[in-house]
């Protein structure tokens, strides 16, 4: 009763990868939020900002599963200068039925990672057009390298073009792209150049300013926006958002934190609007893709219910597995190891 | 970088204790939220309606400390039917330079037990006569007996009356208290005459009625009314805030969750009208009690701050005895212990 499973990062990516599985279970948790009564309270945001600090909480409670996750993510933007990685964090899974707390994820950021590139790997399978060969990523860091990762997942991914303000770093993931896919992946200096041609785009930058312009979109393209989590983050021309069929993976949060924050802002969207989320569509409660060349748009925030979901996953998968290590937290653990 | 502490209840039962350390602590951070820009979102609550559940995450960044902690406090009502404690939880404390967990605090509720009572000893050292030596305690669970201890630390109390609505369980507490503390405490069968003379009243219920009636104050005697932490509990009669001088652990809380919230329903107090904080008294920027005859009241309902607060103390006190247990985050469990 007082006893929780702890696992640590790397037994977490031994037993969790970004596969089919991962790609399903957040699939199905975004299916949930549409049909069941989920109860996701909005994001406790706290920040330091002296420090270049944030945090996120999320959390969510999906009727069917045994398990809830709160998810604790810091970003600290100054840690780079000090050698440490800017983001963080951890997961604690609680019973649904005792409030007991389960297991502790201190996956250091990585089931995040996991949780986000597979929401990615949704969106492209319920909107992009099936036959997508060609995938153009705005981005080079950790995530740009698992999104495309996640659209060969559920795509024929044949190419793809890295663009980043730094080219240097786009180069980079470029090749490591092409070995770990065994695709063709290349650097472009240009961002619309990367997008001609492209059948998805997918941008995950913390930029502040629209990187993506909708003059540059071309039919049939779909564009996956997850770089934006906060106000301040805009990745995507408002002006797309009255060209593009919107989804979101939660209206009322990207209403607040994503891209449609900024349409909004701009006056070219109502406020109360309303659009279809990721769920719907899955569900099947609202239209996905209207045709081969319709433009879609899905703006990915992150949401408590894809944390739950991964965390289930990873307990489920350790449990099999035996891994991790035990803790009674009624027990004294006997001074430093 | 990726070590974090990891102490267990028993761990940090052995170094915190509800005494002065605990206490000052507590004082130390109401004045901080006071007079410091202190950063405490609204708290993060998580319903699970049908296994009676809600979970509470509370926050707050501190200036000044090195640390600030989340704490997630589930409370799941149905626990006691399965032999399991309705409430638990744990700490997680954070560098606030860095974002990276220090320590995991597995406390199973003990420090938030801490510094709720520690919030009474504070609430009476700055609003009770000096010369309080009689207390009235409503409730006679965990929290009753733990604030009768905290006025004990503060004030020079020689008597106490428990009175419950299960006089058995006022009974059993009484006979601890009295053993334990060293004072005379008896359970009182009718709570007007509980507060008949007491110089401190405390309330510790769950109620959703109020249980202490505005026709029993008697000049001179500051209550602490610290059972509600929700929309739905209500321990004190509206018509005492009309009376009393009322004082709050934050204001913006009680006005939602607190004592507060039912008085301006029932139209008694203006929704925008301004109070005092405990804090603010702490740091001499507001009256507390005005002369020997005043009543005052004291809403508590929980802060994040505290949390912070006594999560600090007890990191400190474990590097300084050496207790509990590292863990690397970057290194695998290596299976089940």
């Amino acid at each position: 009763m007082t006893e929780m499973l702890v696992l640590t990062e790397p037994d977490l990516r031994r037993i969790v990868r970004l596969d089919a599985s991962a790609v399903t279970c957040v699939e199905d948790a975004f299916a949930a939020l549409a049909t069941k009564p989920v109860v996701m309270p909005p994001i406790l945001r706290l920040d330091i900002v002296e420090n270049r600090g944030e945090v996120d909480v999320k959390t969510a409670y999906v009727p069917g599963l045994d398990g809830f996750a709160i998810k604790v993510s810091p970003g600290f933007f100054d840690n780079p200068k000090l050698g440490l990685p800017s983001l963080n964090g951890l997961m604690i899974l609680f019973s649904t039925k005792t409030g007991l707390v389960e297991a502790l994820l201190l996956d250091n950021g990585y089931l995040t990672d996991v949780r986000t590139a597979a929401a990615g790997a949704v969106a492209a399978k319920h909107l992009s057009r099936p036959d997508s060969q060609v995938a153009a990523i705005f981005g080079a860091g950790i995530q740009a390298r698992l999104q495309l990762e996640a659209l060969t997942l559920v795509r024929p991914i044949k190419q793809a073009r890295i663009w980043a303000r730094d080219l240097a770093k786009a180069e980079a993931a470029a090749q490591d792209l092409s070995t770990s896919l065994g695709i063709a992946v290349e650097a472009e200096r240009h961002p619309e150049a990367a997008c001609d041609g492209a059948n998805i785009i997918v941008t995950t930058t913390p930029a502040e300013q629209p990187i993506l312009k909708a003059a540059w979109l071309q039919p049939g393209q779909h564009v996956t926006a997850m770089g934006s989590d906060s106000e301040h983050k805009n990745e995507i021309d408002p002006a797309i958002l009255t060209r593009a069929s919107y989804i979101a993976d939660s209206v009322a949060q990207t209403r607040r934190l994503g891209e449609l924050h900024h349409a909004i802002k701009a006056g070219l969207i109502k406020p109360d609007r309303a659009f279809p989320s990721l769920g719907q569509v899955i569900a099947k409660q609202a239209p996905g893709r209207d045709g081969p060349n319709a433009v879609t748009l899905c703006d990915l925030t992150g949401t408590g219910v894809q944390d739950t979901a991964i965390a289930t996953l990873a307990h489920a998968r350790a449990r099999d597995a035996g891994a991790g290590r035990s803790i009674n937290t009624k027990e004294a653990t006997g001074g430093l190891s």
